[in-house]
């Protein structure tokens, strides 16, 4: 196989944006159809791709001429989707979450163990961040001795319309959950989440900051600042403890500027353009290993850790603090990479 | 008055250095008269200051021709020392902490409101700290919204010897437990203490690091990492994050360096100089402050807090990280400065 | 045109990753034919990129199924064969310098203005550099006010084998000679070439490191330190000194580490990777506007002055540093972007 | 002698700071008389200080009472002064410049030699900022090889009332011409002093900024801006290329703040408390030297090598850039630390 061919589900904003890119950015794959709930947004996007619009899901993952799926649906399809993919046989990036709760991932588990072949993943981008990856790199090259301790802190400017506390877990700190354990090489043992002094900032009802406090097997102790209000930027930290030394994630690159009294540079305040090269590499890796048929990256299980991780989080947090053992089996060797 | 007499009680290591900072360093005061248990200890001390050698406490503290005491002698005669200072109301700068319990810092507190005068100043000496000292201002002056968290690490190089877990909290996190309500001018509500994994470089029977978690009567949540043996340097860090940004204390400054492949500069290793500057300060604003009769910065109230905080953490950690109340009475009118 | 049919000619080190990236990394353009005086470097290429050898550049430029042409030949040859691409009307992006000396870049404009269209692109990559072009957007926004001085410093870890002096020039310094008036929209009034004290890490008979000083017609004072074997790392910074500020290059992005004493990151060392990212917007920019019948980017008056520039720096630095002025007329309307 | 008694010729601003700093913050010497030409100044100053007013510097000078002078009034009238001193055979602290022309420091320094004892010091307070030490340290211990280029930068925010293009060299360039010879430890060859495009913000008949080059007797370069309408701060660079690496100046510490999508830290805007703290342990390290009867810092040589090379870049400017040598003989024995 030279090229991949793609059918992609789901033409909303991240649909379009995927679409686009591996049409016009990102080499050996091509967008043969997609689909959508709203005809018009699936039209829009097969426009530009020029490529075919399919009525249906089922359309595009039963058809033998597309090679491999691309899931960007709203978040309660994903499950049944992905699952449709598995039935049959076939590669399938879906976005994350893999499931809007740990039991849905539990299922997508048992069905693509059973199914013999490892197929799916999900969309944790920045494991592919290069940052990130040079980070991984100094800790597993011994840089800082083994890994004690992880601070991150998960700031954005401004809560959306409609955003919850539910959200701040499943849709933002979602992201360090995935991130970090792969970062220390480690699995989760048990939760907190705490919640402080609510910025008048935030928007009626929504308690914001929060603190999440994750130990891991080996008892790392992992604490994520999630701050949606922060108004300042789009401000993503990480730091790493080791027994001889701490690594940061690296901050945007801007140019240094002196003026009016201050020296510093620019801070990112755009969500969208933060990651958007890891999202590049994810998709150009996802594709080149699909093409060799191999499968690597975030795959079911860390969806399902991320999706039972959340899910704990709120029920601690539910609880007033308490802590919380996620009480999983270990990883399967079906799942290890 | 143009000139303080000091009468120093305790000639070891902080004892000797604040006696020799006062003599030679400092304007406005004059140590006249040291005392220690061990008699060769003060005799070196007093020659060094040209000052006299007394046999007891007492006899520096209740002679006329001296107008404040520092006491420097072991911790669990602070107390007494303290209580005796009081009865004579004499003025009494107290090195940290004020009683090694909290019930002993309650009993000075009660002595010093009966007696009807604040005589105490207690040795927090971050407080004096430029770099604390840019961020309470800027803090104080909105820069960037009111607090909401703050993180603080505190890493030393190596546990000296015959140091405990409980000398985690009682001498080594008692700083940040003093330094950060003064930062964000609150009370603290609750604690919690948390122990991750240990590091292979501490020595049998310290868990180290370990994480303690203060949270404020107006919720400000704080996370404090306390880690005796980081190897990499003594690095003592704090970031308060307010509603619309952030400040750090900056690191110690040195010059930057580009040479075999990497940027940067070096760091403090040695804690006895890291805050060298600020022990100045502090000992010359309490001379300046007594000489007019003036008492300010760290009082009982704070040594109190201080004791109880440290007191409750180490509950907090034997107990497996559970949250316990402080349940202090508001501050009293007599300790607001 | 839907994709660019691209014949390349010298499959050096360069020339073969120019080649590469076209067909695997870029979008809308394909090698369709290599040539090289070694039949065997050009074969090579060909093998990576399934297409064909043919014997001549000539054979090459004439071919009407060929849209544009790579020059990446040895230094000498580029102007014979840009010269060639210029009677065939055809666009060619030709590596630096596009010619060895000012008088055949003189030829170079004379050929094409006759022609009647703008066909020939520099291989200046540090436009495209993201740092650079960051940089350029402070300034042109008037984040800093209006330029008036530039401090540069070109660094490399060591000479290679058979580097002269005039090469420091030539083919270092050639990149802010180029870069620099890009940056602050101006033309080069007269140089001055300084040599300092040698580093003893300097090969014999190569006085290192050297400073380069350039005025521009407005005024600006540009001063290049060209420093071939720093050691430490591959180092390129440039500050720009405007009226009311500063603007930097931003140093390549490492997360920052703490171990043993030191905070910093790495730097790079190695020139290669350093502006991979340039050659990759550069080359598809040059692809995008090629099909779109465009020129833009560095052209052959850009060229010829970074020849004219590096001429007489030489010619300054032979001279023991006096000033000598370039005597250029103004940029032709043809070759205004 | 335990007690250094100074007395102190002209109250001025820098006057008045020094008389204070020695009376109240400084140890181990005390003001004992004061005088200015105009008795007012005088007379304010003596009643801060609690000391004498004298009707003439050579009341003070000639007065067997008084250990050591210092040197504040205007410039014009150093010469006589410290010529007066050395006749009397009297320590003297005098603030830069030695003599507005060289011809004038070469006749302090003939009469100083004659008189056979070293007494003068000039006030070159940048030698005692703890970052260029720490610069030298590091130098000095070899961490960044031997040094072949300096690249500096003085910029204020604004050039007062009636500051003319000497005075940019003179009472500005001059402070990095003393620190860069003794921050290297070599001797100057030749200057050149250019003049590039002119701020809009820089009053009429002000070129400004400028750029001073000096060579050195070993070959180092050193480059200095002079930038005295920066407007963004009072911003001191000082960079030093060795065979192995870079070292800079450190900027002055603050907070680093992250709002308003920036981060970074203040920048000093005061030139009056840049170097506060190097004045006190200039002249503390004077006070003390100066009871144990030594003489250690910038002397009268230093002072006429600063006042020379001022001279010749002036000239330099004068003559359009060109260079000039400065043909001194070696530095006498007389005058090595």
């Amino acid at each position: 196989m030279n090229e991949l061919r793609v059918g992609l589900i789901g033409c909303g904003a991240i649909g379009k944006d995927h679409a686009l890119r591996i049409q016009n950015k990102l080499q050996r794959a091509r967008i043969v159809a997609v689909t959508d709930v709203v005809r018009e947004s699936a039209e829009k996007v097969a426009q530009l791709c020029d490529c075919t619009v399919r009525d249906t899901a089922t359309e595009i993952i039963a058809d033998p001429e597309i090679d491999a799926v691309v899931v960007t649906a709203w978040d309660p399809a994903h499950k049944e989707l992905v699952l449709e993919c598995i039935e049959h046989q076939k590669f399938v990036f879906c976005e994350k979450p893999l499931a809007t709760e740990a039991k849905g991932a539990e299922e997508i588990i048992r069905t693509e163990m059973q199914g013999g072949n490892r197929l799916v993943q999900v969309g944790f981008m920045r494991r592919y961040d290069k940052g990130y990856r040079q980070m991984k790199e100094i800790i597993d090259g011994g840089g800082i001795g083994a890994p004690l301790l992880v601070h991150c802190a998960h700031r954005n400017v401004a809560s959306g319309k409609g955003v919850t506390e539910d959200f701040m877990i499943t849709q933002t700190c979602i992201h360090e959950i995935d991130l970090t354990k792969w970062l220390v090489d480690d699995d989760y043992d048990s939760v907190r989440c705490l919640v402080g002094r609510t910025s008048k900032e935030a928007p009626d009802g929504l308690r914001d900051p929060q603190m999440a406090l994750i130990r891991t097997k080996s008892g790392i102790c992992i604490d994520v600042e999630i701050f949606l209000n922060a108004r300042f930027g789009y401000d993503i930290q990480c730091q790493v403890v080791g027994e001889r030394g701490t690594v940061n994630l690296p901050d945007p690159s801007y140019p240094p500027i002196r003026t009016e009294a201050m020296k510093g540079t620019q801070l990112c305040t755009d969500w969208s353009i933060r990651f958007i090269e890891a999202y590049d590499v994810e998709l150009q890796e996802w594709i080149d290993n699909t093409i060799q048929g191999i499968t690597a990256g975030p795959n079911s299980w860390d969806g399902y850790i991320a999706a039972l991780t959340a899910d704990l989080l709120i029920k601690s947090r539910d609880e007033g603090g308490a802590e919380i053992k996620l009480n999983t089996p270990e990883r399967p060797v079906f799942y290890q990479n």
